[in-house]
C-alpha cells in the first residue's frame, strides 16, 4: 500500500507580517489562524517578519526593536513552528533588497504610482509619502519570487499587488530566461472581523477608539469590558443577518470563528438568550480561545534570547534558500 | 626628525564607474588619472564597477558581464593597484542595496523627480524611464555612505546628486544619531575633453559619429585616422583660445594632458607648426601616452581567471569595511 502524502510537493508558500503593534483578533482570524494550517498542507512555508517594509512609515527604532521580538512570540504561541516552516526576519536576508533593485529596473514610475493603495497612502499624507512606500511592493515582490514561491495567502486588499509580482516574474523570465514560477494567490477563506464599535468598518489596529479592537494579548477583564460596549440593534434575538443586523452578526461570526463551530449551530445554541447577555458569551468563547496564547506570549517574551535565536536560525535558513535563486538571477542578468 | 605621511588618516574616497563600453579619452583624463593619483593621496580609496547602475537601462547580459571584465582590465591597466585601492564589483557586496532600502525610506518623490538627470533622462524617453532610473541616486548615496567615505570625486554633472548624499547622510544622523560623515566633494582639476567632431560638445560614449571619439584601446591607425579628421577652423597656427578657436585649443588641451607639459609649454613647442600637420603631432602623442595601456589590456584580458580574482578579493575587501557599517545602520534604526 502506498502512502500517499497530503503535502504537496516542491510548492512553496510565502508571507509576511509586519512587526507593528500586537495582531488582534482580525489578523488571527484572518491570517495567522490560516498561517498556521498551511504548514500541514505544503512542504515549505516561509513566514517573514518584513520589518522593511515596516518602516516606509515613520518607527521609533526601540519600539521597532521590541516589536520584532513581540511579533516572533506572538507567531509563535499562535501555532507557527520553527520546526515545520521557516520564520525569520526580512532584513537579515539580503537578497530581498538584492532582487528588489533588479526588479525596481524593470517597472516603471506610472504603474507604481498607480496601485490603489499608493494613491490612497499619498492622499492621506498629501503626497508626501516617501519613496519607500511607493517602492515597497516592488520589495513584496522580491520577498515572494526570491524564494521562487508558488504560493502565497493573501487578502483581497493585496490583489493589485500580487498582479505586480506575477508581471515581474513573467518579464524577468521573458527578458533573461525562465526562472521564476508565477505565484498563485492563496485565498483563504479569511474571516472578516468587524470593528466593535462600527460593525460597516473592518477591525483595525490603527482605529483610535481603543473599544473597537480586540487585541489578542488584552486580559480576560478587557475582553469582557469590549464585547459589553459592542454596537449591536433594538432587537433582541441572536440572528445571522449581516447586511441588516451587522452587529450581532459579527458576534455570531467571531463565536463560530474561535468555538469552531459553524454559524448555523452558533445561532441555534443561542435560542432564547438576548443580545446584551450573548455578547458576554463571546467575550467568554474568546478569552477561552486566547488564554492559552496570551500566557504563551507572556512566557516567551521574558526569554529574548530564546526569541532572538529563532529569528537567527530561521534567518539561515531563509538565506540558504534564498542565496542559491539570487545567483541564477545574477548570472541571467549577467551580473555574475 | 619626525616622519611626516603625506596621506590623510582616517579619510575614505569612494567612487564608481559604469561598465558599460571602453572608456574613452575624455573618461581617461577627466577621471580615471584622477583616481590613480588619488591612491597616492589617500589612505583608503574604494573604487566600484557599478553594475547595478548599469541596468538602470536596458543590458544584454552577455555583453555586460564581459564588460565588467573588460573594465576591470582597463582599470588595471591605467594604474588602479589592488594593493593600494580597493576595487571592486558592486552587486557582489550586498550593503549596497541593503542601505539604499533605508535610505529609499527617508527621500520624497518630489525630490528625485526634480534631479535635473532624470527630467532629461525621462523627457529623452517620453516618461518611460524606469524606476531604477529614478532612484538610482539614492543607490550611489548608500554606494557613498555604506564605506562611511569621507571623499568623493566627482564631475560637474553630479554636484545635484552630492547634494543628495549629503542631505540623506544628514537626515540620518538627526533621525537616527550621528554615524555618517558627510561626504565632500573633491573638485579634481577635471579636463574636459571635446568631441573630436564638434569642439563644442563633450567627448562622449555614446556619440553616433564614430570619428568623435577616441577610445584607450583604439589602434595607433585609428587614432591617427580620428586626429587627421578632427575639426579645427581656417587658421593654421596653433594657438590656445577656447572660445574663439574650440577646435585647435582641444588639440592643445589633449596634447598638453597626455604629455604632462602645461598648455604654455605645448604652444610654445608648436611655434611654426601649422594645425594640419599639428593634429598628428597630437595624435602621437595620445598613441605614445596609451600605448602601454592598450597593450596592458590586451593581455589582462586574455586571463579572465584573473580578473575574476582581483574582483573577488576586492569584493571581501569591500564587503569589510561595508558590513559593519550597515551593523550599526541596522541597529540604529531598530532592525538589528
Amino acid at each position: 500500500m502506498a502512502v500517499i502524502s497530503c503535502k504537496e510537493s516542491g510548492e512553496r508558500v510565502f508571507s509576511g507580517i509586519q512587526p507593528t503593534g500586537i495582531p488582534h483578533l482580525g489578523n488571527y482570524l484572518g491570517a495567522i489562524e490560516s498561517w498556521v494550517k498551511l504548514q500541514e498542507e505544503y512542504d515549505t512555508v516561509i513566514y517573514s517578519i518584513v520589518d522593511l517594509h515596516s518602516i516606509t512609515v515613520p518607527q521609533d527604532p526601540g519600539i521597532l526593536q521590541q516589536s520584532i521580538l513581540d511579533m516572533t512570540a506572538v507567531l509563535l504561541a499562535c501555532g507557527i513552528d520553527p520546526e515545520r516552516s521557516i520564520l525569520f526576519q526580512q532584513s537579515q536576508v539580503s537578497e530581498h533588497t538584492q532582487l528588489s533593485w533588479i526588479l525596481t529596473c524593470m517597472v516603471r514610475l506610472p504603474r507604481l504610482q498607480h496601485l490603489h493603495q499608493w494613491k490612497a497612502k499619498a492622499a492621506r499624507q498629501k503626497h508626501d509619502g516617501t519613496v519607500g512606500l511607493l517602492t515597497y511592493p516592488v520589495l513584496q515582490a522580491a520577498d515572494i519570487l526570491c524564494y521562487k514561491s508558488t504560493h502565497v495567502p493573501v487578502g483581497e486588499d493585496q490583489v493589485q499587488h500580487m498582479e505586480l509580482v506575477q508581471d515581474l516574474a513573467r518579464s524577468f523570465n521573458q527578458k533573461y530566461g525562465e526562472l521564476f514560477p508565477l505565484p498563485r494567490s492563496i485565498l483563504t477563506s479569511m474571516k472578516k472581523v468587524k470593528s466593535l464599535r462600527d460593525p460597516s468598518a473592518k477591525m483595525s489596529k490603527s482605529d483610535p477608539d481603543k473599544l473597537a479592537t480586540v487585541q489578542i494579548t488584552d486580559s480576560p477583564e478587557e475582553i469582557v469590558r469590549k464585547f459589553r460596549k459592542a454596537v449591536t440593534d433594538f432587537t433582541s434575538e441572536v440572528t445571522y443577518e449581516p447586511d441588516s443586523r451587522p452587529g450581532v452578526s459579527n458576534m455570531v461570526a467571531i463565536h463560530a470563528a474561535v468555538s469552531g463551530l459553524s454559524v448555523e449551530e452558533v445561532v441555534r445554541n443561542s435560542a432564547g438568550v438576548d443580545t446584551a447577555r450573548y455578547k458576554l458569551l463571546v467575550a467568554d468563547a474568546v478569552i477561552e480561545k486566547f488564554a492559552p496564547i496570551r500566557s504563551e506570549i507572556e512566557k516567551l517574551k521574558m526569554d529574548k534570547d530564546h526569541l532572538r535565536k529563532v529569528l537567527l536560525v530561521g534567518s539561515a535558513k531563509a538565506k540558504e534558500l534564498a542565496s542559491p535563486v539570487f545567483e541564477e538571477v545574477k548570472k541571467l542578468v549577467g551580473i555574475l
